[in-house]
């Protein structure tokens, strides 16, 4: 049922890291690995069967099926310009923000985008079968090896438009990025009072289950959420002259609008 | 080695839900509960062992050592005005944001605050042996009674100033609250492109354990952490016309300012 592929990896960032091992141990074969750092290409080919370290971005004669990028952002346009590659091979990138049509320098192949949701640490576990995996392909034919691709590692693979893939990623900088600025603020403010943020750990953990349980919508509490001005009142006299006031009130007023 | 108390409990909201017969659980005595809703009152009572509802807030002549408030915020003051106590009580709010002073029209009773940093709902079982409980009280004897009395059931007992628990409850806000409308707005930017708030889980899931683990000093990630401006315009962009552009503009700064 399932199609193997013979796949290069681009780049040995944490995706690299958690994604190329990944892929081989769901049946498909490393052939390359890349890395403008030749170290981290060590590294990686250390993690893998018998993958090799490639030397350049010319891989005119490889024998690899499918290129996959797992470069930061600003970097894919640029590999996409100096990278050759065999003739009815398939490149990816696998970024939530950037266009497909940074890839369309590599016009002798087949191109598409493979984003799998997750954030990646080295050294630390990912289960890969959980995390959606969100696609898109100029063609169908692309698709359809995407498709077996991603669906050899996740239960959750999904064809988007640019555009969902925006959407995904704007959400992604809210629910993850932002939340954890806002981790970082009352980190802040209970450190000046002497105390430390591990005293927030049972209530952080309460708070994030009981969202995922049964929706933000429903899950919302607080002084702001019961419409208790008095308390939002003594919160910015509290943090009044703070570089936190504004923030708190901008999204206090958000909740009592909602 | 403990003290065993007899208590009355005033409330029957989420928190007189849980901390009733987690006090009953640890070897108090819960001798009679009190809700301004006769059928809250009953259903609390059913929770617990041997509990007399109270008809009114007259306990001039109740045997209890210590009567929890397990009210809202804004009831404090009222209930305190309105409860006649026996001699040589103590009676305790449990808010995050009210001043212990709120109880001092009870001048016959000892005052003080038992606030159990942790978000309740009913039915959803919350171990309280992990929950911090931050202490505040107006004489040595009463603190030492909240000690023993907190103790009992939690790991984590802190005596606070009323500073420090302003502290303690901006910075809740801030992790928790402030946290589900990230989490709101993140679903709500989905839900308009067809996309379920679940796909975010495994994220979330990841992001809050890492900021927990090494801090979320260490933990930031995203276009504003790297400093990736053109991700940044192009989810602005993306924004265009939405509510949520000012806070994510807000929010980025900060990031980037960090």
């Amino acid at each position: 049922m399932a199609d193997y592929y013979d796949i290069t990896i681009i780049g040995s960032g944490n995706l690299a890291w958690h994604l190329a091992p990944e892929l081989e141990n769901a049946g498909h074969r490393i052939l390359e690995v890349y890395s403008r750092t030749p170290k981290n290409a060590r590294d990686l080919q250390k993690r893998l069967y018998n993958a090799e370290i490639h030397p350049s971005l010319d891989f005119s004669e490889s024998e690899a099926e499918i290129f996959i990028l797992c470069v930061s952002d600003d970097a894919i346009e640029e590999v996409a310009q100096k990278i050759a590659l065999p003739g009815r091979s398939i490149i990816l990138h696998t970024s939530g923000s950037q266009s497909i049509s940074k890839l369309s320098y590599t016009a002798i192949s087949d191109i598409g985008v493979f984003y799998p949701l997750q954030t990646f640490t080295k050294g630390k576990r990912i289960s890969f079968e959980d995390v959606p995996i969100f696609l898109e392909a100029e063609n169908n034919h692309t698709m359809k090896t995407l498709k077996n691709l991603g669906r050899s590692i996740s239960k959750k693979v999904v064809e988007v438009s640019s555009k969902d893939r925006m959407a995904i990623h704007v959400a992604a900088v809210f629910a993850c990025n932002f939340t954890n600025h806002m981790f970082h603020i009352a980190n802040r403010i209970l450190h000046v009072q002497g105390f430390d943020f591990d005293i927030l750990r049972p209530l952080i953990a309460e708070t994030v289950n009981k969202s995922l349980d049964i929706g933000p919508e429903n899950a919302q509490t607080g002084p702001a959420a019961r419409g208790d001005l008095e308390v939002l009142d003594k919160h910015m006299d509290f943090l009044k002259g703070s570089e936190y006031l504004e923030m708190y009130r901008m999204i206090t007023e958000k909740i009592l609008s909602r």
